[in-house]
């Protein structure tokens, strides 16, 4: 019938019923084996049981499936035996077989595989007469029985290379190769009585069974836990299952004319086209190059001569000992070279094939686009369009955006974390919580990290938690180590707002700040002792591993103005310093999305003054409702009472000796950015946040501020709210304390006046309802005419909000009458709009993305159908009120690749990121467009 | 020209330029004094200045605006003299006028009244020689300027009053009648002298200048405080101003056959219409009514008997002393009762007449719409539709829904309050939190409380503040008295919940819990005393003043069932107990809209168990985590650890032990509601606040638990979180815990298996995503069909869950194919879509609402443009997938009128409030049915 199933699709010989469009039929193993075998290429021939067929598997279970797909098998056996001219499980010329797997997304070494299949006492027999060579069959026996003992009989490996030690020791050698037939032959027996004791059963010498267990070994290691969690943590998702790949086996372990390796198209660590890039072993079997035990040879002569000036071996020694295969097979090397050629030609992408020669004879097993380093990634797309191989689009297209962030922070030298693991020096592992690699010396505190860096030390500050007093302390160090904290800890999201490496939430550290010390696996490590970190792994190494800075010319470069050429949306900055904003710009921010001005109040000689203002703000506030008066001048010609005129006169001291320090925080930020526009954004965190919490650092607040403990201990108490999240922050204070909107806004005018160019634009946070918004603004917009009026200038200063509150977005068309742009606070609207608490949600999150309910944690990915409605519906709502809105976004999402396509296609126009995030940006943006063209 | 703006309407002499309908325009007073006037009722002649006027002073100011009205007030000056045959400030026959405020609401004695205004030296003289009455003309005089000085030229009142009381000290009499005409010409002479020194002007002797300054003062009392408080208090909103009524004096004081009063067509207390009801002075002008220094005398015969009656006053007494209007002026009364028959033909309404009898002449001075009791508005309303003086739907119309709650509590004995606060019995005033009035004896715990009633004791429940462990002292008492917390406080919202008396937060409270007293305003009251609350105003009083229950039968019952008869939605009860449901089923709930499932776990047999489960279910988690594991059974098999097992075994014993205490709950809930409705929610509130917080209780259920404190304390730290209200609670918990849900499920399904006729449905809290409601569905389903086969019972539970998460609105359209019903859950929609904590945003929402950022406080009455386009989106989104989805709502905004009329108009089915609040949503149901029929 035209419309039965079809399982399997057989290739070899010249043809194929597949081609490489059917990856997710046939796996990306299946499909290019079967592309090449239709290009002629020598492929082994064989038959691929299709991904579907693994799904029907897990649906129904083995024995429906298997009726099912019994005949096509029974088929596509006969055929392959007619291809090969050898009969399967028979005869004088017996048919063996590998039984690989295959999904359509590589998942290398994560599923399971069985060479040699086919072999019993008869088959076994026959193969040494027909080819004179009993060590080798008995070799391929053995290991045939090994693999199949542990993958689909489930017998403890240890059992069987227990026993090959044995065999070893007995005989008084140490490589396998040593052991000769004999030695073989009774390894065999051994195996046989293991898997006997295991199993209860006989090790089964029927082919077809051998066959049929096989297949439903690998279907079963689809969902083996090693698989299962590479496919998380590797975001591969919605596929069918693996494809089963049945071929017949060529051996390059059949003798000194045979060999196996692999080899790359392009140099998959730096992408260089140097020579042709591989290794192999003679007289070997894939596991062996694996195994590490031999050394493998180089394919080219270049490329040979390069390993070996690097491996300190003269040129006589390689050529005796390490010929490349080029050297010493010099007609299989051709073959290979034109296939890699060939291969390059038709995939237009840096092929990584899998290869064995049999008695001189070129097989290819496997070709599959190869995975590589960023930098690699980017060479080659840039390589292969001037060598017009791709367009530029493909171009595009061909980078992983959150790769490049590899490429942009000081990495460790080559080799160099290597040798510190390998020589045992690892000590801890924590969250990688923002990459790059750092050394220095180990301090304990923020003072101690800016005092050491004064002295021209490089230091890694090593905390328990950090707080925002660290930040100063931070920003001196190389790195940031953490005992405690997650993935969005303080540590982690102002390490990576600041590109500065972090190894956070590492638990196993023992710190003790008073003996200046931490413990960890059993080691002490004391202030000013040697670390290195690894940003990008968590890694904790003893002692100073070499780092060194990342280039950005070259072709990162040449691919950012590609990615520029064909990207719709804008790409800001989240920046709060000059020092931040100057990295932004290097890396291609347009301008500052995102400017925290309460950053800048933490800094040690402006957190005195704001202390002294939260102070008294509070009883302001009260007098100023007693006596009905809202103006400060006014309510201090009202008071009578002198403790009540000296709060005024504290509070307005205060405000005033903020100002020059905001409006020199501003300038400075306008000067670099020379011209690019600025989005500052008013005081946003709750007041309590900038009041010591600890009775020690209390008394020591009153001390330096002049008043008593208990007086800052009560306005603590007055400040803590039961859920912070929802309380009085954002525009809320601007609304309570209208002073110090006033202020802001007045540092900000004066800075864009004594900063020709600049272009600052006013974001009020939080704001939920429209009114809240237009009082902010009245004042905003009175000290704006105020300064202008003052200095003779016309400003020209924007106005508009975060969009952080539910309210808000559904209300958008409203707001946007008030706001003249934007900015989705995506962190905020994800804590509000979904009901998490970002410091408490981990209890549950991780779990809830386990168990599907969220796709991904959903303050890493925006949650595009909620969050992401909410968006969406405040994009078209604030557009029916205000045509040409401005639309960004400033979340830590802003930086993230999904959420920047999701961003693209709502039509935002720009999304604002951390400063090492702007390269991803670029390019996700760039992504996104060809995506939804 | 034709379209010149009019701001003077002129009324009196048989016609008038306006009339009823004009009242935004001209005022409630105005417009009804121009409507009499048209009817050809005696009203004295006189002229409104709009409330267009008032809203143009306001913005322009006083000098533009009387340029604008000048010609057209004195046109009708001129008429009015006309009218009257007197000219205003000359000549032989001198025109007074009095200067009245009238805003289209009625607001009483918020604003500035003048009368007598026109009069000095001149007038003074002609209308003496004019009346032959010095000392009348001189205390009118005498008052008028009383009155500017006060009113008009803003000096201190007391400077008046001090003059007076010299004058009556100086003659040694007491009451302001015993002074004769010499000694109110030297009192005018001190009163001049008075605001010569106060004002540094004479007073203004030119009437044309009293006038207009009058008319300024009148405009600007639209926003004295007293005013803006009082709109702020009774909601009047959109109001221009107020206009200004200038009307020819006529004089109640001018001797024995004058007389002032005020009367009401109907008993505005009771309703009753039984006898023409008021009140009236003999020689007086209207404020000495108010003065309460004379008694006045009633105005018919009926009624002054029964007040006689009531004040044991003999009927000669009464006759001689305090004769009726009908006995004292029987001509007057004919006409008065001749009118009110009139009026209230005319308004179809009680009306609140005030009228002035110059030497033996009747004239209406006032005609409104009556303040009335709520059991006065249900009665006449009533009585009106029984009349054919209204229909039904107006009748339902005329009560104001939120006064129903006067009539289910329990009041105090008419007077008893009165008496106890004449008797300086009021000890404290705190929030009225819960209505009602409650008396009975002091006690300190909720221990004691219960042991106290069960005594046969009436106790009043006095705590700092309330928790849910005193969930059962709370029901025991009669009332309520907290120290701390607002109107959302745990006490404030149980006792609503309960319909128990509540006054909280009164801060003037020194509880003192050891001693067992407390201090108030001087005086200690210790456990046992008697105190009563009055939870309708906050009032506490010392001792036991008389309260009865409300009466439910009657013109109540008859305004439900017609309420009943015109309303779309449903109403439902928020009930979690037996009692509870059974208050709301007489109040005519028609099912349960939210049964709190874990306010059953508080009570005392089951806390324990609970806590069990909670000590556990962390470490039980984790081992089925560790195990891959998630049955209990498998689970139980796989461990091999004691440790590990036993926290298992405790794990389902815990679960074992809360199943018939559940099932038992449901099987009492369903059997009070008789075959009606039951939406189980369950199990909501984070697991933290089942577990207690001080370490004194943590060491005593250590002791009941057999426990250590420190494993205790090292559980409630787990659960700690930074923002509880975000956190790990509702499904979150089902999910982390699903015994806990399947538990739960299966005491609903056997409960309604063991209650014929019950038809349950359960309810999934604070589902965000649809994933979660599908797997806890799934959890839920199995159980209702295990019990379902276990008894061969056919079961049709419904299952749904809360929209309160706005990730959960904006995707209810996902979330409706797996959910048959949608709940509303306000309260926490307005926490999460307005970023608002209600534990916390006390401290600024009372700002946010005088500011005018929102109308109300979000947590009254629903934010309709934010939470409730939430809502509105996701009634809108859920009917998209399905159709016939049941949807309610069941927050505290459940029982508030407004916030049902929005629920009608978007559609909903239901609403759903605590039982107290049933009938107020009844009603308003039905307004919000005829108002957008």
């Amino acid at each position: 019938m035209a419309n039965k199933e079809k399982f399997v699709y057989a290739f070899g010989g010249g043809t194929a019923e597949g081609n490489a469009s059917m990856r997710s039929l046939l796996g990306g193993k299946g499909a290019n084996l079967a592309d090449m075998a239709g290009l002629g290429l020598p492929v082994p021939p064989g038959f691929t049981i299709t991904t579907e067929a693994c799904d029907r598997y897990g649906k129904t279970g083995a024995k429906a499936l298997f009726g099912l797909i019994e005949a096509e098998v029974n088929a596509a056996l006969a055929e392959l035996e007619k291809k090969t001219g050898k009969v399967f499980g028979h005869g004088p010329n017996p048919l063996l077989v590998s039984v690989r797997s295959g999904a359509a997304s590589s998942m290398p070494g994560m599923m399971d595989t069985i060479l040699n299949l086919g072999l019993n006492q008869e088959t076994a027999e026959a193969l040494i007469k027909n080819t004179g060579n009993r060590r080798f069959v008995l070799d391929s026996f053995r290991r045939f029985m090994q693999m199949f003992g542990d993958v689909v009989l489930h017998v403890n490996f240890d059992l069987f290379e227990d026993a090959l030690s044995a065999a070893k020791k007995a005989k008084g050698v140490k490589l396998d190769t040593e052991l000769d037939a004999d030695d073989l032959a009774k390894l065999i027996e051994a195996y046989g009585e293991i898997i006997l004791k295991a199993t209860g059963k006989p090790f089964p010498t029927d082919p077809k069974t051998q066959l049929w267990q096989a297949i439903g070994a690998v279907f079963d290691s689809w969902n083996n836990p090693r698989a299962i969690r590479y496919r998380e943590l590797n975001d591969i998702r919605n596929l069918l299952g693996t494809a089963v790949n049945v071929q017949a086996m060529v051996f390059g372990n059949s003798g000194e004319r045979s060999a196996t390796g692999v080899a790359f198209t392009r140099d998959p660590s730096t992408g260089e086209n140097e020579f042709f890039y591989g290794e192999f072993l003679i007289n070997a079997q894939g596991e062996d190059v694996v195994a590490g035990i031999r050394t493998p040879q180089q394919i080219s002569v270049a490329g040979s001569r390069r390993w070996a000036q690097r491996q300190g071996i003269s040129e006589n020694d390689r050529r005796s000992k390490y010929p490349s295969l080029e050297e010493a097979m010099p007609e299989c090397f051709k073959a290979l070279d034109d296939i890699r050629i060939k291969l390059e030609d038709r995939y237009r992408d840096m092929q990584d094939m899998e290869f064995t020669i049999e008695n001189g004879r070129l097989f290819m097993l496997q070709t599959r686009n190869g995975k590589r380093t960023a930098a690699a990634a980017v060479r080659i797309a840039m390589d292969l369009t001037a060598e017009k191989m791709i367009d530029e689009k493909t171009a595009v297209m061909r980078v992983e955006p959150a790769q490049l962030d590899q490429l942009l922070h000081p990495v460790f030298v080559k080799g160099a974390e290597a040798a510190a693991e390998k020589e045992g020096h690892k000590i801890a592992i924590g969250l990688a919580a923002s990459p790059g690699a750092a050394a220095g010396q180990v301090v304990f505190s923020a003072e101690d990290a800016e005092a050491w860096r004064a002295q021209g030390k490089e230091v890694i500050l090593c905390r328990i938690e950090t707080s925002p007093e660290d930040i100063g302390g931070m920003n001196a160090a190389q790195g940031i180590l953490t005992a405690r904290g997650g993935m969005t800890s303080h540590a982690a999201v102002v390490a990576r707002g600041m590109g500065k490496c972090c190894v956070s939430g590492c638990g196993e550290l023992q710190i003790d700040y008073a003996a200046r010390k931490f413990c960890v696996s059993g080691q002490t490590i004391r202030e000013g002792d040697y670390i290195s970190l690894n940003g990008s792994t968590g890694a904790v190494y003893l002692g100073k591993v070499a780092t060194m800075d990342p280039e950005l010319t070259g072709p990162f470069a040449e691919i950012m103005k590609l990615a520029d050429k064909y990207r719709k949306l804008g790409v800001r900055t989240n920046a709060d310093t000059p020092r931040d904003t100057e990295v932004a710009v290097k890396f291609g921010a347009e301008g500052i999305g995102l400017c925290r001005t309460e950053h800048m109040f933490f800094a040690a000689d402006r957190i005195i003054a704001f202390r002294r203002l939260i102070l008294v703000a509070e009883k302001v506030k009260q007098l100023k409702a007693l006596t009905a008066c809202s103006d400060l001048k006014e309510l201090r010609h009202k008071l009578t009472d002198a403790a009540a005129i000296a709060a005024v006169d504290q509070y307005e001291r205060a405000l005033a000796g903020l100002l020059p320090l905001q409006r020199g925080d501003f300038e400075a930020m306008f000067r670099t950015l020379a011209g690019r526009s600025c989005t500052v954004r008013f005081l946003d965190p709750p007041l309590h946040e900038f009041l010591p919490q600890t009775s020690k650092e209390q008394t020591e607040m009153a001390q330096t501020i002049g008043c008593t403990t208990s007086e800052i201990k009560q306005v603590v108490e007055s400040l803590h709210e039961f859920n912070p999240m929802l309380g009085h922050r954002g525009c809320r204070l601007g609304i309570t304390y209208p002073e110090v909107t006033a202020m802001q806004a007045r540092a900000v005018a004066e800075a864009a006046c004594n900063v020709p160019g600049s272009k600052p634009e006013i974001m009020i946070p939080l704001v939920g309802n429209v009114k809240e918004l237009a009082l902010q603004k009245a004042i905003v917009l009175k000290e704006i005419e105020a300064v202008s009026k003052e200095r003779g200038k016309t400003l020209d200063i924007k106005i508009g909000t975060m969009i952080e509150v539910p309210r808000a977005a559904v209300t958008a068309h409203e707001i946007a009458k008030e706001a003249e742009f934007f900015s989705f606070g995506t962190n905020d609207l994800t804590q509000m709009g979904c009901g998490f608490s970002r410091d408490d949600a981990g209890k549950f999150l991780k779990d809830y993305v386990k168990m599907g309910i969220y796709d991904y944690d959903p303050f890493q990915v925006l949650d595009q159908d909620g969050v992401g409605e909410l968006v969406r519906l405040a994009v078209e709502r604030g557009r029916s009120t205000r045509k040409d809105i401005k639309l960004g976004i400033c979340g830590e999402h802003g930086g993230e690749p999904k959420t920047i396509e999701f961003c693209h296609r709502i039509g935002l126009n720009y999304v604002s990121c951390s400063p090492y995030r702007v390269p991803v940006a670029r390019l996700a943006a760039a992504q996104a467009a060809l995506k939804n063209a």
